[in-house]
């Protein structure tokens, strides 16, 4: 019997093309050698965008669909307006294969400069919904550009969303040492929503009494992000609270250079997305020093959702012997994928 | 010619009576012999709102009109329904006086135990819009409580909001010495709303060729608090990036202990509103554990709006001087309001 992947792969703007290409470099060499690779490289972002002015055409969404799970490197450029490729691309993609599921963890690795005095022992998930809240690009604005001018977005939440969302967290709590699950919301102020979230929250948490469950305000979670992230285990929360959420989270661990992330859609009705939390950081492109590792790291999570367990955690621990190893010279972004290459191959 | 201050009081729930005890115990203490102090106690809050069912009745909306300024302890109580007392009491102040400035400075004062590594040099402040964005309460729920409940939160904004909003922290930024201001949003997302912030903040800007401006998302944002907070100086933001921001804030500096804030309304149409930042803390209340730095902060806040601006400064001096004069030994709420009291009168 033979496997294979069919990955599609987009690198998009920016450093994008860079870390991608390690992130292949690394899944070829941790690959068992029954499974037959196959990329496809879409062509996507900004400069097909100024060439072409199309950001995500329904042929190459249909071919996309036919894909195992894709590798996404970075999406945006200074010059495109901002919004274009966000929502005409990136959102798109996120919306139409359904991935409501956005995982993102966060974990302090030996050896790597947190802000944070003391180094807590970091080590916790962010489930962040991904299909609704406020990113579904409902609202508007009339008399635009007017001293009358009234501008409007609006949080869609169903419960169907939220449900299946707060499900997938608890049954990831219950996987994990601590089983513990923290819901993030304002529903002190965004109440329609926060209740109906927190109503489903505790509906659910009754099917899993082994899960301790705790609640914590949008403003308060950031505080504690801060002064006492070793509490967290995992959490779940709505698509904008765990964008900036998982954003801080990158901060105070080693730092948007070693964040990973999975938009899953768990159905597997449709291919599972994985990219860097990072964006295309044009400043820094071309210069070899984009730090591949997050990318790296979302490998891992594409292998995982493959159900290649034992090749993500050799992905993981590689990563983690690396940064352990480093000894503080620079390296390129090359470099870092070569010694993650080896790592994983050896 | 003599002059009076005619200020209402809310004490609040849990730790608010405390904190505004020694507020005033200051204020009492700074204020010069011919300014005469005319204090009005409002029993509002959770106790409240078990004994009779208000929140905040008209006829206290008027009676509170009629002062020159408020001073509020913190409102919320576990034992109330989430959102009760937050829109039927807090918000409804802050929307019924047109607070449309929610002013929070944040600074490092000496000696106070950030979790940052490296104590950089944090003073900043957040001007957070106060009567729009996702607050306005407006949005709903249908088919509340069944499994194709469908809830919305919309985000309001108007260009006649979000301007008054930039024009006064423009007029902020040109008055400090570095001049700055960042507009914090998250426009390729929320296009809408976060483009009519954009082109509102480019259009003041033009008036304002001495301060540098700066955008940033949310996220993004979040990251810079944690790892370079020392670039921010003046901030304008939507009221809930504001809330969270705030509070992320007041964790990178010395806590939630020291944060004050002020809900303005510029025009003087309506009394200005003074209050920490940190909410009722039930856990602690009555055991003299309460900062109320942060109550006197906002106290400072209060006497600069009302135009005593020697007075704002001495207790800001005070409180620097007794953190730096701070030997590390435990201190209860009323021996710091003793000690700030009394560095204010010497
Ligand atoms: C680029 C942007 C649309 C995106 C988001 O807001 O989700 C990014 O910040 C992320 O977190 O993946
Ligand atoms: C209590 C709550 C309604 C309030 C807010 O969200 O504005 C608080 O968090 C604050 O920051 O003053």
């Amino acid at each position: 019997m033979s496997r294979s992947i069919r990955l599609a792969v987009i690198p998009g703007d920016g450093i994008g093309p860079e870390v991608v290409a390690q992130g292949l470099k690394v899944l070829t060499a941790v690959l068992p050698q029954d499974v037959k690779l196959e990329t496809k490289e879409y062509d996507l972002g900004a400069k097909r965008w100024h060439a072409t002015g199309d950001t995500l055409p329904d042929e190459e969404l249909a071919a996309l669909q036919e894909h195992d799970a894709i590798l996404l490197g970075a999406i945006g450029d200074p010059s495109v307006p901002s919004g274009v490729l966000e929502r005409g691309l990136l959102l798109k993609l996120r919306f139409a294969f359904d991935h409501f599921v956005n995982l993102r963890p966060s974990k302090l690795f030996p050896n790597t400069a947190t802000p944070l005095a003391g180094r807590p022992d970091i080590d916790f998930v962010v489930v962040r919904e991904g299909t609704e809240g406020p990113y579904t690009g409902n609202g508007g604005s009339l008399r635009t550009g007017t001293p009358a001018e009234v501008a409007t977005e609006v949080s869609v939440n169903t419960a169907y969303g939220v449900e299946r969302v707060v499900r997938d967290a608890f049954a990831r709590a219950a996987a994990r040492p601590r089983k513990k699950l923290t819901l993030v919301h304002k529903n002190n102020v965004l109440v329609h929503a926060g209740h109906m979230w927190k109503k489903i929250f505790d509906k659910v948490g009754a099917e899993y009494p082994e899960v301790t469950t705790d609640y914590l305000h949008v403003d308060a979670a950031t505080i504690f992000f801060v002064t006492q992230p070793e509490r967290f285990d995992v959490l779940v929360t709505d698509n904008l609270f765990g964008d900036i959420l998982t954003d801080l989270a990158a901060a105070v661990t080693g730092g948007i250079g070693l964040a990973a992330s999975g938009n899953i859609n768990p159905t597997g009705e449709f291919p599972s997305m994985f990219e860097p939390v990072h964006g295309s950081a044009p400043d820094i492109a071309g210069t070899g020093k984009a730090d591949p590792t997050a990318t790296i790291l979302s490998v891992a999570l594409l292998l995982r959702h493959l159900g290649l367990d034992a090749e993500a955690v050799r992905i993981e621990e590689a990563v983690a012997a690396d940064l352990e190893a480093r000894d503080g010279t620079a390296r390129t972004t090359d470099e870092i994928g070569d010694l993650l290459a080896a790592r994983v191959a050896g």
